[in-house]
């Protein structure tokens, strides 16, 4: 299995090429460049070629209006990827991905994060929100223009933050009812308007398990493309570790050491419980404890 | 003036009492309860009492469609805010905001951002982006549901990066054409789909000033409900100052040493630029790092 030092999704990858967005010439062009080329992808999953993403030419016919512009890569080839409606509603993961995950180069796998995200939210945003009109594409797939009402919309980026509470030299792990038998990890909620970072991270601890925390510290982030979060992992201090869980969120949470900690991710069979998969954000920040504890 | 150690908008304010929510019969109680209060506003800026939110008993007849739950504030006391739909179309800031924002308490005005990014929302997510359809509030006004194709839609939350580039002791501002003369502040820029924090960052410096980042820390989050930004403040380190700007974002940018950015903050009539507004995040950005130097 490769080691990373990064989460899934988060290696740098493709020159977004930002300025090409606002210039309807250079959209052109990029279209009509000889190495342009398009993601292949299976439904919203990906299609590998060895630990790369499948590209392929541009089709005869092909419309800029069903393309995203997803950056320049090489020598300023532009990379697209295709709109579709057939992307199925509600879909969140799938085992193409788990799967994909563990062969593709890291930035590979980000370039696909960022191509699902923005596909997703074409699929599920073809309506002007401020007056129900139909929207189009824009700006090389970067944003939605109302015809009718004149709005733009531009994608979502929906901030979840992930946390440890920490006290005493222990950690707070937790689990939901739906996940698999013996996974837990760290907590985890959106950040709502009006919140900081920091705030958001106390009252998720507060509301989930009932602890108060005193002070929160920023670890790391990840784009996660279910659809269209980012995660931002946190290290919380908390002064009393009395628990009281919402059981509609919480199915079971406990508190352990560095040695708990370490004999889980090591896979040992006598671990308390099955560490967060590598792609996960949530299995970095663990890592980035025990390193801390064990310095 | 108040100084304040956190930006505005920032400080920790009402129990969101998230519980209540997801129960209709614990918002039924809410809305009926004895002390239930509204805020006053006019049009979306704040009506002020003193260095308080100005409040007011739910009118008769008042409908709790009509209304978000803010949550709950001493003994229990639920408060909401009336949707309008008479909010003006691309509203950003106004003076009102900024005049309610000196005298304001700290979590006063933090309540008041929620409220106000909860209420822009609302009237510009009226339909369904799925399918088109009116859509109708949901849990206490925390969501919007249509009833034609049954998808949820949650406030948005806009992530946004603004950083300082820092090397050898000094850090880069920059200015926007649009901006009042004299002011120069951190660059800044919407986090996009596929990004992490560490990455919009280090695109941005890029994209508006031609500059490498080679290492990014996270310094402080505020909520910026205009409409509804989360500000993530980060410091990057840049090992080469040569700048090359983007002229289509910024007007001017210099270097900066701490000295400099000190007379600036004093507000003094040699100063190379006008220091931020205190409740910018960028002011306590640029607070942070003087602090750090003068350390």
């Amino acid at each position: 299995m490769k080691r990373q030092s990064l989460p899934g999704f988060a290696a740098p990858s493709i020159d977004r090429a930002d300025h090409v967005r606002t210039d309807p010439a250079a959209i052109a062009r990029a279209f009509a460049h000889p190495e342009a080329a398009r993601l292949v992808l299976r439904g919203l999953d990906p299609v590998l070629w060895g630990d790369m993403l499948e590209r392929e030419p541009l089709p005869a016919g092909a419309r800029m209006d069903d393309y995203v512009l997803l950056g320049l890569e090489g020598a300023e080839a532009p990379l697209f990827v295709q709109l579709s409606a057939d992307i199925p509603h509600g879909v969140t993961q799938s085992q193409g991905v788990w799967d994909a995950a563990d062969v593709l180069r890291a930035e590979e796998l980000a370039l696909y994060g960022g191509a699902r995200s923005l596909l997703d939210w074409h699929a599920r945003h073809g309506f002007c929100a401020v007056c129900g009109t139909p929207t189009v594409p824009a700006k090389a797939g970067w944003s939605r223009h109302c015809g009718q009402c004149g709005a733009e919309h531009f994608p979502r980026v929906d901030p979840v933050t992930i946390m440890l509470a920490e006290c005493e030299g222990e950690i707070l792990l937790g689990r939901q009812h739906r996940w698999p038998q013996g996974r837990y990890s760290a907590l985890a909620g959106f950040i709502e308007p009006g919140e900081t970072v920091e705030g958001a991270v106390a009252r998720e601890l507060f509301e989930e398990a009932g602890v108060v925390a005193t002070d929160v510290r920023y670890v790391m982030s990840q784009p996660w493309p279910f659809p269209s979060s980012l995660m931002i992992a946190c290290i919380a201090q908390v002064p009393d570790k009395r628990l009281k869980l919402d059981a509609t969120e919480i199915e079971d949470a406990f508190w352990i050491d560095a040695a708990g900690v370490r004999t889980a991710f090591e896979g040992s069979p006598d671990a308390r419980f099955l560490f967060p998969r590598e792609m996960t954000v949530a299995h970095h920040l663990l890592l980035h404890w025990l390193t801390e504890q064990e310095a």
